[in-house]
Order: C-alpha cells, then structure tokens, then sequence
C-alpha cells in the first residue's frame, strides 16, 4: 500500500460527487481519514449508514480542522457561505478546492474570504449522472473523465500538483485551465445542452395536442436521453446558471442563431442544408468516441444484444 | 413451431429497420420466405452475406411478386417512386405498409398509386439506435417499444389485426392512431428533439473561443448524449424534417417560446422559476422508466459499476 497522498481529506456536502470522491478515496487509499460534512442531519445519518467517512458532522468548521485536503461538494451558490464558515478553521497549508461546474463565479466566492496561508485551487471534475444523494455515488465516476483545475494565478505549484495527484488517483485526467475560459467551455458542453433538455421536457409537458401520457409512451425516438439529463439536481442546476449567466447566454445565443437558419430551411424545403449539416454532426461523434469520452455502442436500442455489443464492459 | 403469419415478406430498403425486421422475423418464424430488396448492389451484397433474407434483388417489384407482407424501409422522400414502381406487382390481398417517421406524407405518396386490390396499412415502430445499415440490425430492437399503425378509414379490419399480429410478434407493442396525430406526437418526442441535438452539435462545432478538440474531450458534462441522437442517418432525418414541416415547425416554435422564457430568467437571475422548471421535469422522467421505455441505471457515467446495477440487463 502506497503512503496517501492526504491524511486528511474533508468532504463538504456528501451528493454524488462527494460520496463519489469519498468512494474514489478508499478505493485507491488516498487518505487516513475522510471528514463528512453535509447540512441536513438526514443526509448526514444517510452517509453514515452507507459508511462513507470517518467522522460526521453538520459544521463545515469542525469538517476542515486539521484536514489537509478541503473539498467544497456543494451547489455552486453555496460556496460564499461556506467559505466564511470554514476561514477560520483551515489549517495553515492546506489545500482547499471544489467541484463546481462554474469557476470564476467559485474564485469570485471563496477567494476574498480564505485565509493567506491555505491553498486554494479551484476543480471541477466533468463526470456525473442524473441520480443525487450520498447513496447516488460510485468509484468509478471519475474513471478516464477529465477533471479541470483553474488554479488562480500564483498558486504555489506544489499545492497544483498534490490536488492534480490526487484527482488522477481517483481515476481522472487533469487540465489546468483559466477560469474564464472553463467557463465557456463548460457552457457550451454543459450547461446549454442541459438548459434546452430541461426545456424540451417542460415544453412536452405542456401541449394541448399531444398527452403526457403519449409523450411517455413514445418517448423511445429520442425524446428519452433529453429527459434523462431533465432530472439533474434542480438546485444545482439553477445555481450553474444563475452564476454563469454570461457565458451560458452568450453560447444560448449562437444555438438560437443557428436553429433559426435550420428552422428556416425546413420551411422553404431546402433539403440540402439539413444533410450537410446532419452528415458534418456524425464527425463530431466519431471524435467523442476516438477521445475515450463515449462508448460506439447503439444505446437507443437499450437492449440485452446492443449492451453486449459494447467493447470494454 | 405455430404456422408462420405470412406465407412471403418482402422488405423494400435493408438498413438498420429493415434488416432488425428481418432479424425479428427469423426470431419468431413470422414468414416463410424473406425477400431482401434494396437499391444499391454493394448493400444488397452485405445484406446477402448476412444472410438477412431467402431472396435478393434491386428491383422493387420483383421482390413484392407473390408477397403476402410488403414493408417500406426506406427514408420517407422514397415512398411515392417505390409505390409507383411495385403498384402494378402487388398480389391481391397483400397487406403494404411501410416504417416512416412520418405518416400524412407517406399515406399522401402512396395511396394513390396503389391497386384497390392491396390493404395499406402505414405503420411506425419508434425504435433506433444511431446506426444505419443492415449490419445495424439486431432482432430486440423493437422488443417492448410502440408501433404506431395509421390505416386510413375503411381499411379491412383483418388486415390491420394481421399487420398488428405481425408486430406483436416482433415483440412491439401496437396503437391505432390518425396520421394527423402521429405527426404531431412524433414531433415532439422525436423530431424536434433530433433537430435541436443536429443544431447544438452544429454549433459547438463552429465556435471561435472553444475548440472542437475540447468540444469533444470534455463533452461527458452533457453534449456527448447530444452526439448521440446527431449521429443517426442523415437522409432519414432530412426527409422527416422535408415531410413533417408543418407540425416540426408548430413544435419548434413552442421550443424556442419556452426557451426565449428560460432565457430572460437566467438573464434578469429568477432563480425560482429555473428551480420550478427543473423539478417539475423529474417527474417526466420517471413516468417514462414506469411507462418500461427507459431504464433507472445511472447512464450518465457509463461505467461498468453504473451499468452493473440496471435491473433486467
């Protein structure tokens, strides 16, 4: 057994990237001691039935006393707070991060409140599912998904490359990057394509002509994988784009743009427009699939013989 | 074995419907004999190497001579040359149907040419994966889904119970519905769920400040599910969208109203109505794993442990 890279590893907020990271920890031995913090004492009995951590509490300073690693497992709109509560217990050379799917909104939060003598690099592991909750997490979550740091500019190196360890323990590949620049990336592979699942669904729910009912039903044509990304944690989700508006407006922008010019070619029939544009997507998919970042196999079908196509299960 | 439910089937066009229909037909012993017609010499060559079918041809109304069952699987736009051109080799009493994603423009193609002699019954399983071609097929691709049988008024009753046996025994579960309506349900469980995944893919890829290569690299936050749906057959999908104009285009138009509301929350930060919105969603999503056409399993992170816990695989 190697040496762990943290003895102590406090987990603020216990859902399925915490429990997740929780689960990465013991699988690969990563620290001596995992402290769970969550702010419901529900959740908090939850993570302790399910044997989680090594110690539980509902005060996020009594979590990061004495841990080396800190990491903020909470919707995004959650960190100012928990930033303040946490200042005055971190331990000096601790090394203090996150898993927000924002980062200049993250830095914006938590940077003004943390103490001079921690480390603070912010992360955000691009993994999820649409299932919640300290029983939603698994080991493997992270496995061969990329995990991005956005580590302000004169972080010490050192407190960089613990963390980057420690996130390609867990399975991962890391990318250092400029918050800003997360931002825009995440909005357009994210944070849009979840925002127009959430609205389709709505949008079926609501039609005179056409039943819930049906749309359940004959949900299998394609509707189906909008709703499966549709019942991500709502509190989370609000918290994306309230605190990255610009971005998530800005690339909401160029979509709409573009359906326009579509929507126009199916009006005046211009069949030409729409297989070019539907011949060019197919490349896109092949890359995702050439990048280790989705599997060729043909998951509509959802069948015994589909899944037994599929390499490498 | 049970007697076989039709003496001859003759399937026009082998990509992935047509060759899982003929896959589902050797399953069940539905048919005696199986003939294979599809345009192009290269395909036809593949579908005989798989050994789809009894008998091979390019030529529509030889493979329809003496069929008691004649399936269209082909792209919708092909419809009314096809019905031109098997008319006159259609035995009495045949039952024609056809597996379109549209059905007012297949029944407005085809009807007219077709002999008083034959019973037209359009039919639609929704079911697919995204991939084309008769090595796609696989005989459970339509276990457990809906087929949607749009006969025109005074069709003969025993044919539409005849075809609705067929696809019973295929493993499809069968509704009777007007073509009008079909359209309209289909366009938007699957039609404008296709057009905005086509769109969004086609934006992420034409974006100055993201790259493709991080398009693709970090696109497990979402857009991969996308690429999914925008990889599917393009000349399928531009002739759906060429034929089911005017619902696709009533459908999006109450898409892009939703999402123009969505828009002016993230913009003037309504945090409740995001959260109203991406609750209600959830319940959507359930009823379509009650209603049997999705599955619970956390699909999101594709990974073994996430799969091994989907009941019934």
């Amino acid at each position: 057994m190697p040496e762990p890279l943290f003895d102590r590893v406090a987990l603020i907020g216990i859902g399925l990237i915490g429990s997740s990271i929780a689960h990465a920890v013991r699988r690969g031995g990563l620290a001596r001691h995992i402290a769970v913090q969550t702010r419901r004492e529900e959740t908090l009995a939850e993570a302790h039935g399910l044997g989680l951590g090594d110690s539980y509490t509902t005060d996020p300073a009594e979590a990061v006393a004495g841990a080396d690693l800190v990491i903020l497992c909470v919707p995004v709109g959650a960190c100012e707070g928990i930033a303040q509560a946490i200042a005055p217990a971190l331990k000096p050379g601790a090394v203090v991060s996150d898993v927000g799917s924002v980062k200049t909104s993250v830095v914006r939060q938590m940077q003004p409140h943390l103490p001079e003598s921690v480390h603070f690099v912010p992360g955000h592991p691009v993994a999820g599912t649409e299932h919640s909750g300290p029983a939603a997490g698994f080991a493997e979550l992270f496995d061969n998904r990329w995990c991005i740091l956005t580590p302000p500019a004169g972080t010490d190196p050192d407190a960089v490359g613990r963390l980057s360890a420690f996130w390609t323990a867990c399975g991962a590949n890391v990318e250092i990057m400029a918050p800003e620049h997360h931002d825009m990336v995440l909005a357009i592979t994210s944070h849009v394509p979840h925002l127009i699942a959430y609205n389709i669904v709505g949008t079926a729910a609501h039609l005179e002509e056409v039943t819930s009912s049906e749309v359940m039903k004959f949900s299998a044509g394609g509707f189906r994988d909008f709703t499966r990304i549709a019942a991500s944690d709502p509190t989370m989700w609000r918290d994306v784009f309230l605190h990255n508006k610009e971005a998530v407006l800005e690339m909401l922008g160029r979509f709409t743009e573009d359906l326009t010019a579509l929507q126009r070619a199916i009006r005046f029939g211009d069949g030409d427009t729409l297989f070019d544009l539907f011949t060019k997507t197919r490349a896109i998919r092949r890359g995702i699939i050439e990048a280790g970042q989705e599997t060729a196999a043909p998951d509509f079908g959802r069948s015994p013989h589909a899944r037994a196509q599929e390499p490498g299960e």
